[in-house]
């Protein structure tokens, strides 16, 4: 029989795009099902029915929940190109690298997107010290994965993408490369790398996407 | 040279027992250093610069923090009795409940002892919601990892010891074995099984930690 994967997602997800890069680089052939998270899907409830949330592989049927899990899951399942490292202890470090960018950074960076203009100023004093502590962690290495993109890089993709087209949209300056000037390095090399490019999405579409969310958020201020 | 394993833990914190436990169901000598959490010891800065938490294992030196993430090390180190399960859909289950475990249910049920009086009826529904999530999960399997202690029991120490104690001393219904006759079944045997039992703090000790805490709380209020 030959193997059945699909992938549940939405398009301007960086989760859902975490998983996309990783079975790109994988090499393996996936169909993918984009849904609409304000009417979401029969498929979607039943194969997440804890969080009811993208992405969601479903693998000969068997439905795997979050990014991080299901990038551990590639990893073992497909063995071509590493994501994680060989060895424990780096192993142990990307692990929490990528952790530490889903429970510190991420909300840090969102909510100095989101929040009220009054709040701003202490908002992006937080979300700095997340990229602070990453561009100390990065220092000279090329990707968090070393010479080539690894798990805390396909982790990083909201840094690396989606940031900038906030920053944009929303009016706020948080990755500039006068304070973070290695991490703005990494997010140049990262956005323009094979493997990568071809899977995010379309920087206009994004923006208006964000606008839209934008322009209700100050309709209903 | 000898292998050098030392755990910077604290002995109430159910995320140092975490490691304390995986490292005796592996057989692995460590020297254990208390650290007093109100006075963390340059040690503890030094190792764990970025959350400044216990629990750190030190491995020949190497520091490892995030309990999951250690857990994972161990296993991947020192391979006798894994705590992991083999199949890659099986590890990836195991690590979507210990994630559930940390992000959903330890927050809810920490604040349904913690809230304020007026709060308590929400907070208390809303960790039932993860616990009703557990109990439907656990089914007619004796331990989460099926036969015997795996990942998810480990991650679920908390819920398995702790929250008895804070039940008596908070004086709040959690895992009551009306509401939860699976997960109650679960934790005597969890409580109960060698491996687990010698490795867990003293009731009254742990009782009279939580009661100060209690105490301090009633009089600022």
């Amino acid at each position: 029989m030959a193997e059945e994967v699909k992938l549940i997602g939405m398009w301007g997800s960086p989760f859902s795009r975490r998983v996309e890069i990783a079975l790109k680089l994988k090499g393996v052939q996936y169909e993918y099902i984009d849904v609409d998270l304000t009417n979401k899907s029969p498929l979607l409830l039943k194969s997440n029915p804890v969080h009811k949330k993208v992405p969601v592989l479903l693998h000969n049927g068997k439905p795997i929940a979050e990014s991080l899990v299901i990038l551990e899951y590639i990893d073992e399942t497909w063995k071509a190109n590493p994501i994680l490292p060989q060895h424990p202890y780096d192993r142990a470090m990307a692990r929490f690298w990528a952790k530490y960018i889903d429970e510190k950074c991420l909300p840090a960076l969102w909510n100095a997107c989101w929040c009220e203009k009054k709040d701003r100023e202490k908002a992006v004093e937080e979300a700095n010290v997340g990229l602070e502590t990453l561009e100390n962690e990065l220092k000279d290495k090329k990707f968090f994965g070393g010479e080539s993109i690894g798990f805390v890089d396909i982790a990083a993709n909201f840094i690396g993408f989606w940031v900038g087209v906030l920053e944009e949209v929303v009016g706020v300056e948080l990755l500039t490369i006068d304070k973070f000037p290695i991490l703005c390095k990494w997010r140049d090399e990262y956005v323009g790398c094979s493997g990568i490019k071809e899977n995010l999405p379309s920087k206009e579409k994004l923006g208006a996407y964000f606008r839209t969310r934008v322009e209700s958020a100050s309709q209903s201020e």
